[in-house]
């Protein structure tokens, strides 16, 4: 199984990307520089629980979706 | 909205006693100590992915499933 970091971190580019936004505007949206945002990305960062949430609210999604992986999406089941 | 270490902290407990392990038992499998445990389902640590990677393991949970929440589960559409 793929690092943690760099799993969290593509999911990261990917829904910015489906948004359409910089690496500047979502670290601005987050509250985190833009450089914290391109080394998260990459996954070079050991993300903290209360950096996920900003970033579940600069997205604008849940925090559970953040860690929703294409390789995991079939099994979900609430 | 809640502290998102609290939240996850709770929801940590939940599916620990949902196995009926304790808190020992869940340290054992993640490689995490009994008192980092404790703490974390009280929601005093800011956990890490890398944490939160080894609570998943020592579930035998998808990671997601670590961030579904009661007050979320109705919207989750994937």
């Amino acid at each position: 199984m793929e690092n943690i970091n760099i799993r969290f971190g593509r999911r990261i580019k990917e829904l910015r990307l489906m948004q359409n936004v910089s690496q500047e505007e979502l670290g601005f949206r987050c509250q985190l520089s833009k450089n914290y945002v391109s080394d998260v990305e990459r996954g070079r960062r050991n993300v903290s629980l209360k950096a996920v949430e900003k970033f579940a609210l600069g997205l604008k999604v849940p925090v559970y979706y953040l860690f929703v992986w294409h390789d995991e999406e079939e099994t979900v089941h609430l």
